[in-house]
C-alpha cells in the first residue's frame, strides 16, 4: 500500500483506534431486550464499564447475579420517570469515566400500552407512554450531555467508539409506515421519540455525536409475544454488529436491526 | 346530459348535497389563527353552529363579541387541558347536534415552547406540550367522536359536509424535513399529534371520517412573529377553502394550506 496523501497513516489510525466504547449507558436492562443489551455488548466490545439500570430489585436477579460476577458492570437503581434523580445518575457516570466521558447512551427503557382503539385510550397510559418513552430519553440524555461531549473530543473516528446516543423506537413509530391503527399512547409517544433523535442529530451534528432511532425487530419479548419471528439474542447480536459500525452517514437516521432505513 | 347507469342522478346528489359542514368545532378560537377560523368558516360554509372554545374571558374579547353578535357562534370557555370537562362540553354538543351529529372538528388550541437546545429543556415545558398539542387533541376527539359518527352516517359525499377531524400541526412537527433542531418540547408533541392523525386516518376510514394534519404556512402570528409572509387572513382563506375540497384522497395526510403534501 502506498502512501498518498496521508491515506495510508489514516488507514492506520482507523484500525488501531478501535471503534469500540469503553463507556456505556443501558436504560432498563434488567430484562428483556435491555439485558440482552448488557450482555452482547460486553461480549463484543469489552468496555470498561456498562452502567446498567433497573427499577426493582425483585425483577432484575439475572442482572444482579451479572453484576456480582462482572467487574465491570456497574448496576444502578433508576426509574426513568424519576427525572429528579438524573442528576445524580450523571454524577455517578462523571466519578467513573471522568474526562473520558461517556461514549455511547442505549435509551433502552420503555413501555408499551395495549392495542385499543381511539374510544378506550385513557389518559393514565398516555401520560405514562410520553412520560417514559419520550420525556425520559430526552432529560436523561441532557443530564449525562456533558459527558457525552467529552467523550465526543476523543481520538477515535465518529462512532460508537468516540459518541452515540441510541433512542430504542420501534417500526410502530413510523408514522408513513403505520397502515393497521391502535397502540394510540405507544406510537404516539415513539413518534416523538423519533423527532427527539432527529432533533439531537441536527443539534449534536457538529460535536460529532451520532444519534440514530432504532427498531430492534420484532422480537420474542413481553412487547413482541411468542409468535415473533427472532429471539432476543438474534436480535441484538444483529444490533450491536449495527452499533459498531455506526458512523457519521446514520446520524439523524431510524434505522432496523439489520441496518435498513426506516420511514418517519 | 345523458342519464346513464345513474351517473346523472348522482350529479345532480353531488351538486345538491353541497359540501359544507353543518356543525363545526373549533378549539383556541379567541386569537389568532382560530379566531380567524371561525370567522372564515362562518363565511364559507354559513354553518348552524360554530361551537368556539376560549379559556379566558380577558383574553377574548373579539370572540365574545362575534359571540353576542352570531347567534349560530355557540361559545364554550374550555382549557383543553382539563380534559376531565369534556364529557360536559360533548354533552354540549349532542344538545345542539342531535342525530345530525358534528361534521367538522378542528383542534386548533396549541402552545409553543421557545427556541432552546437540548441542555435547556424543561420537564415542565415537556409536560406542558404534550398536554395541550398531543393528549388534548385526542381525548377531546375521542369524547366527541359518537357526535363525528353519527355526523358521518349522512348523505353528503366524504369531506367536511360529512365528518372530519383537523389537527392544526406545523412544518416544525416533520421529522423528515427538519434540519434546524431546537424546540424539543413543540416539535415531540406535533410529531405525536401527526402520528395520531395518522393512526385515526386508519381506524376512521371505514367510517368515512377523514382526518389530516395541517399545516397553515407561516403567519403573523404570536407564535409566527412579525417577519411571517402570511397574515392570519390570507393563511385562513386558504386553508377554508382546501377544507371546503377534502376528500378521501386526502386522508391521513399532513397538508399544508394550498394543498401540498408534507414528508411525516
Amino acid at each position: 500500500m502506498e502512501k498518498v496523501d496521508g491515506v495510508y497513516e489514516r488507514r492506520l489510525k482507523d484500525i488501531f483506534v478501535m471503534a469500540v466504547p469503553k463507556t456505556v449507558f443501558i436504560t432498563g436492562a434488567n430484562k428483556g431486550l435491555g439485558f440482552h443489551l448488557v450482555k452482547h455488548v460486553l461480549a463484543k466490545f469489552k468496555p470498561e464499564v456498562v452502567f446498567a439500570t433497573y427499577r426493582d430489585e425483585s425483577r432484575s436477579k439475572e442482572l444482579l447475579d451479572l453484576g456480582a460476577a462482572n467487574k465491570n458492570v456497574q448496576l444502578i437503581k433508576l426509574d426513568v420517570k424519576n427525572h429528579q434523580s438524573f442528576k445524580s445518575v450523571a454524577q455517578t457516570v462523571e466519578a467513573a469515566t471522568g474526562a473520558n466521558g461517556l461514549n455511547l447512551l442505549i435509551n433502552n427503557a420503555g413501555i408499551a400500552s395495549k392495542y385499543v382503539k381511539l374510544g378506550q385510550v385513557t389518559y393514565e397510559e398516555l401520560h405514562d407512554n410520553f412520560e417514559t418513552n419520550t420525556i425520559a430519553p430526552l432529560l436523561l440524555t441532557q443530564a449525562l450531555l456533558p459527558q457525552i461531549l467529552k467523550a465526543s473530543q476523543g481520538p477515535a473516528p465518529p462512532g460508537v467508539g468516540k459518541a452515540a446516543v441510541v433512542h430504542m423506537s420501534a417500526i410502530l413509530a413510523s408514522i408513513g409506515g403505520n397502515d393497521v391503527g391502535g397502540m394510540y399512547p405507544y406510537r404516539c409517544s415513539k413518534a416523538a421519540l423519533n423527532m427527539l433523535t432527529k432533533n439531537m442529530s441536527v443539534e449534536l451534528k457538529k460535536s460529532k455525536v451520532i444519534t440514530i432511532a432504532l427498531h430492534p425487530g420484532w422480537v420474542k419479548t413481553a412487547l413482541g409475544g411468542p409468535k415473533a419471528p427472532m429471539t432476543p439474542d438474534q436480535s441484538i447480536e444483529a444490533v450491536v454488529a449495527l452499533l459498531s459500525q455506526l458512523n457519521e452517514s446514520h446520524n439523524g437516521k431510524f434505522l432496523q436491526y439489520d441496518g435498513k432505513e426506516l420511514p418517519w
